[in-house]
């Protein structure tokens, strides 16, 4: 290290006295931005303020330490729509229908043959076994690299069945504005979803601003292997682990490690994580989306093609857990709605 | 948004003037530090720092954007020592002591038998069964909260056999000043060890400035359950995933989601990684730290307890793998050295 030259002193002063006046706040009010542009003024808008507001204030009783603010969120239902269908299945019935012709025998093979047929729903039929074959079936096979382009490939082509938009403008503007509300609070955000890590991890940073590495999901078995003196990673037709219900506060410890301060579902598989956030002795905050708004979503209230909403819903009030209502808290859903 | 007031002006003048003169570089020659103090000044710190420099040059051919700047490391005879045997081996020896007054049998019974009398290399001979047995033994039958505090309670209390000092401080300061300029260059910095993940977390944020989400291991089964109105995650005795050898690239792909540019190993353990790490089309550098000092640490070479290091280290030269020889490129192996 040299010593500073005269010239040098002026601009450590300079510097020191800039922060100084940014750091008293006396700059901050020119910088000042609406929080959550898109909720209503309800009083759900201000539950999640006022939570924000008291981790970040120090020496308050809420106040949370940066290291320790982790926020988890529910993916389907939570982060973007789940309507009509899981978006991912809306994935198998596509690939089903690309992959055909190397397969003449599901044109009578369930869950294929409904696909096929143009009755997708009718493929839920053949039960959990059908559903986990249709999930190997386009899932595995290929290598990690290989899926991940079969992924995002389907993103820039593949369109919503009802509103005709690429899936991932199908995501809630006002949680995307939470995400980013959070993170400029300090919080580390992750999804923890029941979904396949590796049909999220291609689209979370674009979409929601969230790496793959904070994505934390259902996963399958992976097989490393040299190929031609190249290593790859072949994805397997096997179930390594299920993110959904019990295996959400597993997921959670298993990936992150650690217990979150707030966490976002939207249904019963996300009850246990719900449970396990809120039971933390320090602050702990959950919020469930409550898909009341038929107009600019599906309004479902407490089923859905698949999941329901019971016992989280039951439990709210006395667990204290925040119901957004979307049709009476949101003013806008989607990023294509005006 | 106010309006700025006169009085403010000259503020935002003083920070824009300042900042341009921090951007613009006058002032740093005034905080430059030494890079990597506790590393001889030879070609492998050189390779090191040139690839890094290459890695956040814009423009550059080795430039990364800080988004893809990830960086794993092995744990064991990597970060810290692994002689003479693995630390969790030796929390696991001090685990059947304690627990030796509520099982009996052990006195009869290996592997426990050889470990209460005093000879733990002698539990090695009961072969892969035995060593599971006696890890589950050990690492399960509670709950994540009580197995973290577990472990942080050994790591207050125990001393290295040979050192005499707490197994923290057997880490290796030129791997910790590594991580350190990797994430001073943007570089985000994980653990992938062989070692349970739940042994580690909760010391390495102290260790090594690596939060518990940013530790890659080999885990056991969790399962969610209700205590008392409490929930809580229970250990199963029974093994998840095995961050080892093969496992190590997919458990980078399961935990992590996408190559990092930066590995260090040690062993052969680590040898997928390596190739995974330096077979992706852009830049890519792996490391392998060379056990070559028996004065102050220990000269293994090729050997270890259980590991060993041939194939890494005999195609390291044709595969641009750098080979660190601590005995020539490390000024200090332990801080309580001097």
């Amino acid at each position: 290290m040299r010593n500073r030259t005269l010239a040098e002193e002026p601009l450590v002063a300079a510097v020191a006295v800039a922060l100084i006046l940014l750091l008293s706040g006396l700059l901050r009010p020119a910088l000042a931005q609406e929080v959550l542009p898109s909720w209503n003024d309800t009083a759900a808008k201000s539950r999640i303020v006022e939570f924000v507001k008291a981790t970040v204030t120090e020496g308050g009783d809420g106040y949370v330490a940066p290291y320790d603010r982790i926020a988890v969120f529910d993916n389907d239902g939570t982060l973007w729509s789940e309507q009509p269908i899981y978006f991912q299945f809306g994935f198998m019935i596509d690939r089903v229908k690309t992959l055909a012709p190397q397969h003449p025998d599901w044109k009578t093979k369930e869950p294929y043959k409904s696909i096929l047929d143009g009755d997708p729903m009718g493929a839920l039929k053949s039960g959990e076994k059908g559903i986990v074959d249709l999930a190997m079936t386009t899932h595995a096979g290929m290598t990690t690299d290989q899926f991940s382009k079969i992924v995002t490939d389907w993103f820039a082509t593949a369109k919503h069945p009802k509103t005709g938009k690429p899936y991932d403008e199908m995501t809630f503007v006002p949680m995307r504005e939470l995400l980013d509300y959070l993170r400029s609070n300090g919080f580390k955000t992750y999804i923890v979803s029941g979904g396949g890590v590796e049909f999220m991890r291609p689209m979370t940073e674009k979409m929601y601003g969230i790496p793959p590495e904070q994505v934390v999901g259902s996963t399958i078995l992976t097989e490393y292997a040299i190929v031609g003196d190249v290593p790859v990673l072949r994805r397997l037709p096997k179930i390594d682990f299920v993110d959904d219900g019990k295996g959400k506060p597993a997921g959670i410890n298993k990936f992150i490690g650690r217990r979150p301060i707030f966490v976002a579902g939207n249904s019963d598989g996300d009850y246990e994580m719900l449970r396990w956030v809120t039971a933390a002795k320090g602050p702990g905050f959950a919020m469930i989306v409550h898909h009341t708004d038929d107009a600019r979503e599906v309004a479902y209230d407490r089923k859905s093609a698949i999941g329901k909403l019971d016992k989280a819903l039951d439990e709210a009030e006395r667990r204290n857990w925040l119901v957004v209502d979307m049709k009476a808290d949101w003013k806008r859903v989607f990023a294509f709605d005006n």
